[in-house]
């Protein structure tokens, strides 16, 4: 591990959420810096990375896309502007970045993650909180797609989260599970709270809005593991609905327009419902006011979505006189990215359902 | 009550969520709706209420007021035509409403709210899904206040929510500790949950962000009242916190910028933190991360502030790798404005608190 562990001198002490490493404004975390140091050199609690690839997030991709007409060329050369500017790869105007694919290159000696030298890994927190440098030039990308070859390196920091790619699955398919794997840690935490009185009358009926989803077969599956009692798919069309119910991975499947809150409550309804959780997977705006209505008294909502919106949440939810719990999804449970692909490998149904996506 | 619970021949049956008045579009909730029905005559399930006052949203009379240039005679003429319109008080601009105070003048004989004709209330469900008529011009209003005498009637819904006003406080009063009292009653819940286990060493830690405002101040009570080892009030500055520590209402205080979130995690870190449950109180945006960040391990975040980001706070946690619960502030629980109430009663300090913003 050589000794670039030792701090360099004259510079502030280390902290694990990587505030040593904010240029600017002071006193703000990483993710919210203007621009990050990515000096080669760790403080004694972080990790360097060889990148070999950079998965943008499809919105930024898109944004970027659109500003240059699809003039490949144009997009990466803002890529490359963007990182050398900012020390990291957060898009100015999604606010939005992606992660990344690489090997450990150097540990530093108080690093708590467990990482050892020769590792490969993709970084699960984002983009946006990690320092970068791009070595060259990206000249395997053509600009034209979210998958991005890259030489260069990243700096984790002690409050980072990365995982070992298996070695029995693609790496492609080990991504895509990883880039959702939160949903499925906290559907069974939170099923598994419910269940856990070992009382039958108590496993909690559990609906899934964007069942044929990934996050949302993997949350599926979770909830039944966890302990529910019976699982809901909710899909917006038939194409969806077949897929499901052919995965076998929903007790039950019901095609209802999430947005349309009576549609959606009275569809739970006659698969069963009305749900004890539920869980909103799909990606589109307004949702809200359905989940809130499909979900039994004293129940609880999870949001993954980050189309959702706190307010219409809120009010929605005081609107209704509803007496629910509702869980703003944390993409960080311990042990995530493993629970997911174990997932994954038990459910065979869960994993057609990703390849159909790659 | 006399017979006007009969339904109206040859309309849809009535719902506890007022769908059966929603005119325009098709299938959405009141609160969404475009246009509402208004019609006097009550579906089995509803109350109709003689309309005194109208407590308009402050941020929609802000903006309200600039638009017209503090001019209130144009003001007046804007909302008489919002609600002439909408068959609601909800500004197209802001999507707000607010609350209003009347007399309950008939009671549908399915309706499950307890109300008897004569009752004084207020509405404890926004404006923006209550069918109301305005029946005299507002003419008692110069349009240059949030608080509009109003001659009229609203409509309730099986499942709206309405509070008696107590004779043993002035009016003023409790409306303003109505308008926030969801706030302490999710705050005791949860630290009621921590705190069941009886062990003196499960007494949870509790910080308020905002411990000097309305909903702060009561959350701070509510805390201590549920079984919180400690409570750490928050302010932004030196004369709050003269204020709050005169009160007696906070076990210690501390001051901190919420938006700076190594500030804000020190300063709850020095007063007896890292919090067990921290409650944001604080109308500004930005303060995600520091809540996140002054929150133990395991530890629940519960935010009431209307600024909240949903996606700063999913992703500012992910991006601290924090194992924590956010739970967004649903503003009602069964009971909470009785609950409000009695902590203001029994609290002379939390009573000074609010005495000083009428």
């Amino acid at each position: 591990m050589g000794v670039s562990h030792a701090v360099p001198t004259g510079v502030q002490t280390g902290d694990p959420t990587g505030l040593h490493r904010v240029l600017e404004p002071a006193g703000v975390l990483p993710q919210a810096a203007v621009r990050l140091d990515t000096r080669r050199e760790l403080w004694p609690d972080e990790v360097r990375i060889r990148v070999e690839r950079l998965n943008l997030d499809a919105a930024s991709f898109r944004q970027l896309a659109r500003k240059h007409a699809e003039d490949g060329e144009a997009v990466r050369a803002e890529v490359l502007d963007i990182i050398a500017t900012r020390g990291k790869m957060q898009n100015p105007e999604t606010g939005s970045g992606g992660m990344l694919v690489g090997t450990v290159e150097e540990v530093g000696e108080e690093s708590p993650l467990g990482l050892a030298v020769g590792d490969r890994v993709t970084t699960l927190v984002s983009l946006t909180l990690t320092p970068l440098v791009i070595e060259d030039g990206l000249s395997r990308w053509d600009g034209l797609s979210e998958q991005v070859p890259a030489d260069g390196y990243a700096v984790l920091f002690g409050r980072s989260i990365a995982a070992r790619i298996p070695d029995d699955l693609p790496a492609a398919l080990s991504l895509s599970v990883m880039d959702v794997c939160g949903a499925p840690a906290l559907t069974a935490r939170v099923v598994g709270q419910y269940a856990s009185t070992g009382s039958t009358a108590e496993r909690p009926t559990v609906a899934v809005i964007g069942g044929a989803g990934k996050s949302g077969s993997l949350s599926l599956v979770a909830a039944k593991e966890a302990g529910a009692a019976r699982t809901i798919g909710v899909v917006p069309n038939q194409e969806e609905a077949d897929l499901l119910e052919a995965s076998g991975v929903a007790d039950s499947v019901t095609i209802a327009d999430a947005r349309d809150p009576v549609a959606l409550s009275r569809a739970v309804a006659r698969a069963g419902g009305p749900a004890d959780v539920t869980v909103v997977c799909v990606d589109v705006p307004g949702c809200e006011g359905g989940a809130i209505l499909a979900t039994a008294d004293r129940g609880t909502v999870i949001f993954f979505s980050m189309a959702t919106s706190f307010s219409a949440a809120a009010l929605g939810a005081e609107g209704l006189a509803a007496d629910i719990t509702m869980l703003v999804g944390n993409g960080y449970v311990p042990g995530h990215a493993d629970y997911a692909m174990s997932l994954l490998r038990a459910h065979p149904g869960v994993r057609r359902l990703f390849e159909r996506r790659l």
